[in-house]
């Protein structure tokens, strides 16, 4: 483990470039008052996954990532269409970029039907996405497992909770996709995987090998009827995951992912992004 | 120090309460999803300073003081006149507490003529407030002393950085009030301390014992130059002050104060909560 003043080094480093450090060491800097020079490549970063601006145009969406200091982005269809042409895929993805974003990934996507996968990897394609986070119908997934090794594209398999038919924990994802190809894996949802009781620092170590996305946020409740409720507030135990996910070396994004205040998110989500970078501050 | 799940549990008291806890160990509960049962007596707390809501009325300045699970809160002239009858201070009194929150100081108040110190001990007095944030003119000092004993109200200086007059750093305070009253201390502002090149855990710990308020913040550069900016964004070493505070037993509030974003300031505040619960979530 790196000191607390390299940690708090490497958490300037998520909020200036969005991207964590956590190999190497910066030059001191704190006491100088000095922006330490930070050459370090990321292991894990900070995203957004858009559902939480879900009320919001895609403009708005944008700009209030930036504004958290987040560069990278999933989008949920309401801000890219699945219907979208490649015209219109062009014109948004152009748009992440001018802002400073990258559009990292796609999702939730469900796949109930062979034509659904089909246009999930043609629009995850057109895109540039790295990563699908998909939800694909069980017997889709031999198809899945072709389109993966066909357009090197990444699919995250979400946990939805108690409820969920076909993906209720990150264990049930895991059992269907573990003799698949290595690059279909994990977006373990934390606040889904902490309503089905389960602390999800255990499935993200556990499968970490698979862990290709998560959707980071905190619950009231450690049941089906927990809802969303701002990092640090609720019953998970936020600084034990990232200290997993710094421990297994994980290498994807942490996207917040924040359903409450629909209509007024942006100080709920701030708030879940400083708690998650102060905690980041001092591993 | 606690151990991390302590800490966590008194990260959540904070957040629920507004009142942490370092002296007591409640019992576990992250992993089983359970709020633990926090009886633990405060040892600092998070507050409000209420210039950060500057450009925003009594009444929303309070609601978002509450929505960001903040309990305590010291009012600016704008949202209490210091020309205010005992009524109308009444008045606002009420509101306040109406909402869950206490008012527990005025700030920063500004001193110049022996009227105006009596002005504002009066205030403070029909406000209830604990203490007074304020700057008073050196040769009122003896006045300030006396109006302390007489009223009970404590008085914390000021420090405003570079170009002040009167309290540049925290040392210069210290040392005009050292032989006074120990009800007089220092209200350090953490934001102006590193604009004067002063690492503000230095002062925090060196003057403890008169250290009665504290404004929270952080800034973009240690130069007279620096501006607010989201808390863990900046140069200040965040973790190492609230490290510091809890070392030295601070029983004070830490109040939040965000001078960036005037007009839409939530998000910003928001996320420097949320910055500070997650280094607390630590320790």
């Amino acid at each position: 483990m790196m000191n607390t003043q390299t940690r708090r080094r490497f958490l300037q480093s998520a909020a200036v470039a969005t991207a964590v450090s956590l190999t190497q060491r910066p030059v001191k800097a704190a006491t100088t008052g000095q922006k330490a020079d930070l050459t370090a490549k990321p292991a894990f970063k900070l995203g957004m996954a858009s559902y939480t601006f879900r009320a919001f145009p895609l403009e708005q969406t944008i700009e209030m990532t930036a504004r958290l200091g987040l560069k990278y982005i999933a989008f949920k269809s309401m801000h890219l269409p699945l219907e979208s042409s490649d015209e219109q895929i062009a014109k948004v993805v152009a748009k992440v970029r001018q802002a400073g974003l990258e559009l990292y990934g796609g999702g939730v996507i469900y796949m109930n039907t062979a034509d659904e996968v089909n246009r999930a990897f043609d629009y995850a394609k057109a895109a540039g996405m790295k990563v699908i986070i998909g939800v694909p119908k069980h017997d889709l997934l031999g198809l899945v497992d072709e389109k993966v090794k066909q357009f090197d594209i990444k699919v995250a398999i979400h946990n939805h909770g108690p409820g969920d038919q076909l993906y209720p924990t990150p264990e049930s994802a895991y059992e269907k996709i573990k003799g698949l190809d290595k690059r279909i894996g994990l977006c373990i949802d934390v606040g889904h995987a902490q309503r089905s009781g389960i602390d999800p620092s255990d499935p993200a170590e556990k499968y970490a090998d698979r862990l290709i996305d998560i959707h980071i946020k905190d619950v009231d409740a450690a049941t089906a009827e927990g809802k969303t409720i701002e990092m640090g507030r609720g019953v998970i135990d936020i600084p034990k995951l990232l200290r997993t996910l710094v421990k297994t070396n994980y290498r994807g994004v942490a996207a917040f992912e924040f359903e409450k205040d629909e209509k007024d998110t942006l100080p709920g989500v701030a708030e879940s992004v400083g708690f998650t970078r102060g905690v980041l501050a001092t591993l």
